[in-house]
């Protein structure tokens, strides 16, 4: 396969610069000034790289989908699938990937018009889902994740060429300051922050516990939190949080005994399908990043 | 050395439920309405097992704390010294116990009459410095603690015998959700959590860095957080933060880019003095649990 030309080299022996993002944030539909997402909510997102909706789905809504999460954490025969991973001190599921597969009512979630009708706003394109994943996190249990871009890693690993994707991440339990949610550095998303040392092949089967390549210097985390501050959106189950592909992000270890879940999938532009990995050998498996390109058709 | 009766067991091979603490949390002086703490604050230290006080440092004794921390953490001499703890990751300083003993500056915040007279208030008793410490927690790089009672510790590794004993933390940098504040289960210090497993000796060396004995299981921690919640006292510099020994808590990593430094000591009513350890058979040393009851003297 030729590739197209690498654009965001990372992954190097050597340090390279941060440098400022090539690609729009917003791929601006031609009638985007009917919304869903106001003026103001579009600049929001094109300076922060994220936009966060307290409770956005219903109670109802929630309902279901944490007794789906329940009877699927309880599904012993999942444990054992490629794309389960278990805490690695306690054996309890931690992340199950390809949810949409694995299960009608999140796929229908995937679906949902009032989240697609954003994501068209926001990147004019048809859309389909690169990754989704229901995180656990249990109580006492969940381990943090150091700060990262997923674009970074979607790039160097999975071979996606541009920056024309977002992230959805909706709670299905409360979030608060205890149970290690998720933290954003506004503003990251406009730059590209390259990570040093090569990466070896499987990657994956360590990086999904604990990430060691793909990890940004500490020297560009320090300017970038300077500009931006950090912020962390808390609030009641159901709500959303939709970010830049490649808004730098981190969690802390969850604290409390209440376990921190929620569901998480990403819009890839159907203009912006995978090429070979740009830096490394062979492409991460169809669970973390998906080479069907099958448009989402809205549904509820 | 005849020791007093074991009244709190823990380090037991088996487990032992939780029970309501043999000790009154406020040894009250007979003028105790004179001050300086209200009768308000009284009743929340009694029923919380903790006081926070936003700014009870002026900035200027915050800036000139700051800078005797700043020198101790770069008098590379220090670094090899037995109470100086290193971060297991990065070799930089993470605490400097026995802090009253390297620094005059923090021998008289110690001293500080305005926290004695609390202190005096609380205790009804003369009191000696069972521990004292410099935690650095620098950004990025500051790990967490799980949940602990301080008394489980003292009493078992260092044998204090009773809950007559309360730890000053003093912020010298910005607390935040971000940078690891402590975080603490109010009304915990009203019940003694027996922790399970026989403790090995010259547990200290390892238990500084990341802490395996002393930690009550998770079913206690569950409804002990049900009946009081978790708090996170944040705030400026100079924030001081008066805690009882028994009281649990814990703090998350620092995934800010800013150091969490504090000053921690720790003062014991003189007629609590420390006997042989309840679960191990040497004593910690010095530092760690101070056997020279030198009765603190005021001074500012």
């Amino acid at each position: 396969m030729d590739n197209l030309r690498d654009l965001y080299p990372s992954r190097l022996e050597r340090r390279i610069d941060a440098f400022k993002r090539l690609d729009p944030v917003i791929y601006r539909k031609p009638d985007a000034d009917e919304g869903p997402l106001s003026p103001e909510q579009m600049a929001f997102y094109r300076d922060n790289g994220y936009l966060y909706f307290e409770c956005f789905l219903s109670e109802a809504e929630v309902a279901q989908l944490f007794s789906e999460l329940t009877a699927l954490s309880e599904d012993s025969s999942l444990r054992h699938a490629e794309d389960a991973v278990l805490e690695p001190d306690s054996g309890e599921l931690r992340s199950l990937f390809a949810m949409h597969r694995h299960s009608e009512i999140f796929d229908k979630v995937t679906r949902n018009p009032r989240i697609l009708d954003m994501v068209y706003q926001i990147l004019d394109s048809d859309v389909y889902i690169h990754q989704s994943r229901i995180n656990y996190k249990p109580g006492f249990k969940g381990k943090g994740f150091n700060w990262h871009s997923d674009f970074e890693t979607w790039h160097t690993e999975d071979g996606m060429p541009r920056m024309r994707c977002l992230s959805c991440s909706i709670t299905l339990t409360e979030n608060t300051e205890f149970n290690g949610p998720l933290m954003l550095i506004p503003g990251s998303h406009r730059y590209f922050v390259p990570c040093t040392g090569a990466t070896p092949d499987d990657n994956y089967k360590t990086s999904l516990q604990a990430q060691q390549f793909g990890v940004p210097e500490e020297d560009d985390l320090r300017w970038l939190v300077a500009e931006g501050g950090i912020v962390a959106p808390k609030g009641p189950p159901g709500s959303m949080l939709l970010f830049e592909c490649n808004t730098l992000h981190a969690s802390n270890a969850n604290m409390s005994p209440f376990p921190r879940s929620n569901v998480f999938f990403v819009y890839n532009s159907v203009e912006n399908a995978l090429q070979a990995p740009y830096a490394t050998r062979n492409p991460r498996p169809e669970f973390l990043g998906s080479r069907r390109i099958e448009t989402l058709t809205p549904g509820s």
